[in-house]
C-alpha cells in the first residue's frame, strides 16, 4: 500500500488537487461483469456536492464523472476503473494572502514542513475535494457488495445530539444534515444559523452502518475488519476519533453490561441479544449489523481571526475569507459510507481470497 | 500488507497462538548498524508480562525473548530479525468445555464462522498473548526513532478516572495500572478489587504520547499518521475506539475552542498555543508531542454466566473458569506504546525515503 | 502491490485501453520539488510513439501528455502525479470480425477465460498502447535518479545480429531500429522488409544499460535488484526472457570464465575487472555497469492466417488486417528503458528508506 | 510487499543466516482446512539437503522441520504458518580470512557497500541455506493447488545439454543432477569430476513445469503471470537468467514458428497446437503446461584463486576452502519447483478474490 492508495485487494488510487485542472482516481481489482455506468455514481456524488444548502460551502460543482476506462458494452472488465471529475469551480482569486501564511489547524505549516513546496490554492492535495473521489469509488464497492446496504447520518453537532429513540433512516433525506432525527434537525437549524453568524465552525459525529454483512469477512491480526474500517475512516479530513460498536463507551463499561450473548435465532443460526461489538469480534464480522463512529473537528476557516505565523518566520493574523461550510461534518457522511462500502469490498476479497466462497 | 504483517517498510510480521510451543515475529526492514540485544527487548516484555500483580492474570510466563537472526556482533545487520518466546505455562487442562461453546464477546464465533477450524485452545491466535511479539517488535521501533519519548498510561478504568490536573509521569510505574495520577490510583485498587470479586470485568482507556518527532512524518492522503496510528491501535484485542488529540471531544466543539494556534517560539520556529490536534495536521506530525488515546472494552471472560450456543446448534451457558484478568486494558499500555512506536518508525522510513533527510 | 500498480515506494498505476478515450497513469510517492513539466516527458513518447516508419504501426498517435496533477509552479509537490493521454486515432471500424474469434498468442482468449467478458477493440488492456503510460512514468523516475543514465538498444531482430565490436551508443538514434551497429542497421532494413513483405512478423532481443548506479541499491532476498528489473520487463507486452549481466551464457559457462575479479581502481575504490554480473551481486548493485535483456517474441498479428477457435467453440482462421508492427520488439526500447529506470528510483529510495543517505 | 517477503497473498517471510542458530519463515495467507504435518514437507527438503552426493557441498545439516504454529490437529487453521529449521552443523571454523577479503562475484562486497556490516560467517543471509525456507513453503504452496503438477530438472550443465528427445521426468530421481535424460546423466559425472577436481566450478540451466493449471490465473499488467514466476525464480542465488515458453529463442524467431495455433480439442474446448507461449498469454494462463527456465551462474567458491581487494583497500587473493558445490543449479531444482508453486498458489488466491471461483 502507498500513500494515495486505500485498500489491499479492491485498491483505490486518488490524484488531484482543489484547483487543479480535475480530480480523479483509478478503481483497480474490481470484479468482471458488473453493470456500471457514470449513472451508478453520479447520484452519491450529487449528495455529496457542495452548494446544495446554505449550511455547506458555496463553491458551485458540478461534479460530473467520467468513466475513462475499464468499462467495455456496460460491464467492468476487471481491468482498472478510471474515473475523472473536473473542477469548474476554481475562482481566481489572489492567493497572496494565504500563500505565505499558515492557518491554524489546518495543513498549511505541516504540508510546507515535509515537502518544502506546495500548492496552496484551496488547500492542494489537503482539500476536502479530494474526498468526491472516495465517493465515486464508494459507489463502484457497493456493486460489489450487493446484499450490503449502507446508510449514514449525523448523530451530533457541536453539543446538540439526536435522540436514539427517534431515529428513522428515511428522515436523513428530509434535512441538509443528514440527521436522523426529525426534531433534532429542526434544532439544529438554528444553532446552525448561530455558528454561521458568529463565523465559527463546530464539530459533528458521524454513525455508519452495514447491515448485511455475513460472518467471516476480516482477518486476524493486522487487518482485523474494525482496523480496516477505522484506518479508512481516520484518513477522511478533519477526523480526530473512531469508534466501533460501543466505543469508548465500552472503556467505562462492566464486562456484564457488555457481552452480546447468543441464542439461536428462527432460522437455528445464531442470533446475538445486543450489539455492543459492532457486528465484529476478533477482527472478523458476526452477521450483526456494523457500526461505527467518527468525529470531525470544527474547520479552521472561520471569520474568527486566530493567531499565526507565516513562511517567512512572523507573526500573522489569519481570518478565512469568502465561502466555507460552517460544519464539515455533514458533508463527510457520503465520504464516510464510501470508506465503509471499500473496505467491505476489500475485506469481502480478502476472505474469498483465502477461504474461497 | 497482509493478514498479519504490520507496517509498509518497517514490517512485523507475528505467528503463533496461545497455546502452541511458542510465539514470535519477523521483524523486516529494520536499518543496520544499530545496537540491540536480547536486553534491550526483554524490559520492556517484563512490564507487559502477566502475573505481576492480583489485577492481571495469573499467568506465569516467563516471556524470554530469543533473538534468532538479523543481529551480528551487536548489530542490526539491516536483515530480517527473528525473535521467538517460548510458551512455558500451557497448562495441560480440559478444554472440552469450551472446545464446542462459543464465549460471548469472544472471537470463538467468528473463527469457526470464517475459518470452519480452530485452536480453541486459551483463545488460539486471538489470545492478546500475540501481543508480546509486539511489545518486542516496539523495542526494536524505538531504537530507530531514538529521540523520540513514548509513554503510556491508564486515564480510567471503567467510571473511575484520573484528574489530569495530577498528572505526573512518573507515577505510572509506582502502581499496577501504569496510572499517571497517585490519588487515583489508590482508589482503583478497592474498584477492581470489588469487579473481581463480584465476577465482573471492566474497560479501560489507555493514552499514549510520543515526543520529540519532528515535523514532516506521515504523509496524504491514505497513509496519514493519524489514519497508521489508529489502525495500529485498533488490531489491539479488545480495542473499540481510538482517538488523536482533541477526538471526540472535537466533534462536539466550536472551531474558536478546537484552534490551534501558532505563534513563533523562543528557537524562533513556530510553535502551538495549544495541541488539540495531538502533533498531526493533515495527516502530517507538526512537531507537537502526538497524542492518542484507546478504549479497551471489558473482557467477555468472566464468572459471571453468559448465554450463548455451541457449534452444534444448542443453547448453553459460558462460564470462564480459571485466572483471567479483570481488566485487560492495563496491560495493553505496553501494546499500545508498542504500536504508537511501530507506526512511527515505519512513518519516518517513509519520510525518508521520499524526501530524504 | 496490485494488478495495474509497478513499484513498492515509487508507483506507478497505469489504466486505460486501447480504444478508449484516454489512457493514462498515476506516478505516487514522487519526490518533492523535482522541476518537471510536460516537456519533460513528451521527448521520451515521441520517440516511442507509433509511425515514425516504416518498420511500426502506422497507427498515428501524436501522443500528448497532460499533467493533471502533482506539480505545482514547475516542482512536483510530493503528491501523486496524473498523466493523461488521449487516445486520438481510434480508427472506427467493424471488429465483429475478432469480437468473437481468438487471435492466437494473444491474450484474446486467455481475458476471456479469465474475466468472461473483455474489450476486444485492439487488444483493450492488452494492447501495448498502454506501454505509452510507463514511457511517461518512467521520464519522471529519470528525473529521481539524476546522476544514471539509462539507454537501450535492439542487439538482434530475428536471427540477424549485431558485431559488439561495432557499438557505438549514438548509432542508435540513426537507424529506425535502435541499432547500436551502423553496419548491422544497414543489413536489418532488407531483412525486414522481407519479412513485412511475407506477411510475418519477427522478435527481437534489447538490451538495457544504466551507467552511474552506486553501489548498494536492492536489497535481499525477495527485493534483489535483479529481480525487480526482471519483474518490470517481464511485464512488458510480448517479453519471454530476461537476463542480468552474462545472463543464460553464465548457465553454460566454467566459474573461472565468470569471476568478476576486483582490484583497487584510481580512485582507491573497489573496481571490476569484467561485468559478468551485470552490475548486481547477492541483489544488490556493485556500482558497475547495470545490464539486461530482454527477448520479445513475433507479434502474432500477422497476414498470414492461423488457425483458432472462437467463442462460440467453432474453428476458424484468423489474419490480421490493417496497420500493425512487423517486430514489436523495436517499440519495446524506450518501455525496456523507463521499466529499468522506474526499477531505480524505487530501489534508490527503498535504499534511502532503510540506510538513510 | 517487503525485503523478505514473497507473494501477495499467500506471503512467504524468510530469516535467517548460515550460522546463526536457525532459519525459519512464516507462511501467511494459506487457506484453512488444509491437512498438513511436518511429513508433507520433509520430503522436499530431503531432495534439496546438502551432502547427499559428490556433486553437491558435503555441509551435513539434517534440515528437520518443525511447524511452530498455523495447524491445530493436524488441519491449517488459516493462521500464520511457522517453520522453523536449526542449523545443525556450523562447523566452528575460523572466519578471519574471508571476513575483510571481498570473495569476488559474492555479495561480500555489495553487503558491505549497503549496509556497513554484515554477518560473513558462510554468506550470513546471502548463503543458499535461506533457500531452505523456500522449499518448506513451496511444500504447502502444492497443497493449496492440489490439481497442478510441479516437476524440475537440469536441462543442461556447462556446455553439456541434454538431448530433449530422450526426456523422462522419472529419470531425475535415478541420477544425482534431476537430469530427465539417462544418457547426458552419465556422461554429466565424468564432466563434473573434472570440473571439481580442476577446483573449479560451472553452471547450470534448470526447467520447470506447472501442469494442471487452468485458464484464467495471472493478471494484467503488472501482476502478469510470467512476471511473477519470472521474479520468484530471479530471487534464487546466482540465479542469472529467466525464459518463459520459447524464451529468447522467440526472440530469435518469425511469428509463423511462434503462432501456438488453436484447434478444439475432444472435449470440445480449446486445444493448443503448440506451447512457445510457455503456457501464459498476456499475462494470463492459458490452461497448457506452464514451462519456465533459470539459469545459474557457476559459483565464484573455487579453489582456483582470484583477485580481489579487502575491506581495508587492499588488493588481496581469494581462495575458497573447504566444502562448496561444483554446481550449485543442482540443487537449485526444488527451489525452483518452490518458487513456481508459491506464485501459482498467489495467483489462484488473487484470481478467486477478483472472480470468485
Amino acid at each position: 500500500m502507498s500513500f494515495n492508495t486505500y485498500g489491499r485487494l479492491f485498491r483505490v488510487t486518488t490524484w488531484g488537487e482543489s484547483h487543479g485542472p480535475a480530480i480523479g482516481c483509478v478503481v483497480d481489482g474490481c470484479p468482471p461483469r458488473i453493470a456500471l455506468s457514470e449513472s451508478d455514481i453520479q447520484p452519491f456524488l450529487d449528495a455529496r456536492r457542495p452548494g446544495t444548502s446554505r449550511f455547506v460551502t458555496q463553491r458551485r460543482e458540478p461534479d460530473a464523472v467520467r468513466i475513462l476506462s475499464g468499462v467495455f458494452e456496460g460491464l467492468t472488465t476487471g481491468t482498472p476503473i478510471s474515473l475523472m471529475i473536473e473542477n469548474v469551480d476554481q475562482r481566481s482569486r489572489d492567493y497572496s494572502e494565504i500563500r505565505d501564511r499558515y492557518r491554524p489547524g489546518h495543513a498549511d505549516y505541516t504540508y510546507d514542513a515535509k515537502y518544502g513546496h506546495r500548492d496552496y490554492r484551496g488547500g492542494g492535495r489537503s482539500s476536502a475535494r479530494e474526498t468526491a473521489n472516495r465517493v465515486a469509488a464508494g459507489a463502484i464497492a457497493r456493486r460489489i457488495i450487493d446484499g450490503v446496504t449502507i446508510r449514514g447520518a449525523v448523530i451530533s453537532i457541536g453539543e446538540m445530539e439526536i435522540d436514539r429513540a427517534n431515529w428513522d433512516w428515511s428522515e436523513c433525506a428530509n434535512n441538509p444534515f443528514w440527521c436522523p432525527d426529525a426534531r433534532a434537525a429542526k434544532a439544529w437549524e438554528g444553532y446552525l444559523d448561530g455558528v454561521r453568524k458568529d463565523g465559527n465552525s463546530v464539530g459533528a459525529v458521524i454513525e455508519v452502518h452495514a447491515d448485511g454483512v455475513p460472518a467471516g469477512w476480516g482477518a486476524p491480526v493486522y487487518a482485523k475488519l474494525d482496523s480496516e474500517i477505522a484506518a479508512g475512516l481516520m484518513t477522511i479530513n478533519a477526523a480526530k476519533g473512531v469508534e466501533i460498536g460501543a466505543g469508548f463507551a465500552a472503556g467505562r463499561s462492566k464486562g456484564t453490561d457488555m457481552a452480546d450473548e447468543m441464542r439461536l435465532g428462527e432460522d437455528g443460526l445464531p442470533a446475538f441479544l445486543a450489539n455492543h461489538s459492532g457486528g465484529i469480534q476478533g477482527g472478523i464480522s458476526n452477521g450483526n449489523t456494523i457500526t461505527a463512529r467518527l468525529a470531525i473537528k470544527p474547520t479552521s476557516s472561520m471569520l474568527t481571526p486566530t493567531r499565526s505565523v507565516n513562511a517567512r518566520g512572523e507573526e500573522v493574523d489569519v481570518v478565512t475569507k469568502g465561502r466555507h461550510d460552517p460544519c464539515v461534518g455533514i458533508r463527510a457522511v457520503p465520504v464516510a459510507e464510501a470508506m465503509l462500502a471499500c473496505a467491505l469490498a476489500d475485506a469481502m476479497m480478502m476472505h474469498r481470497a483465502q477461504v474461497g466462497v
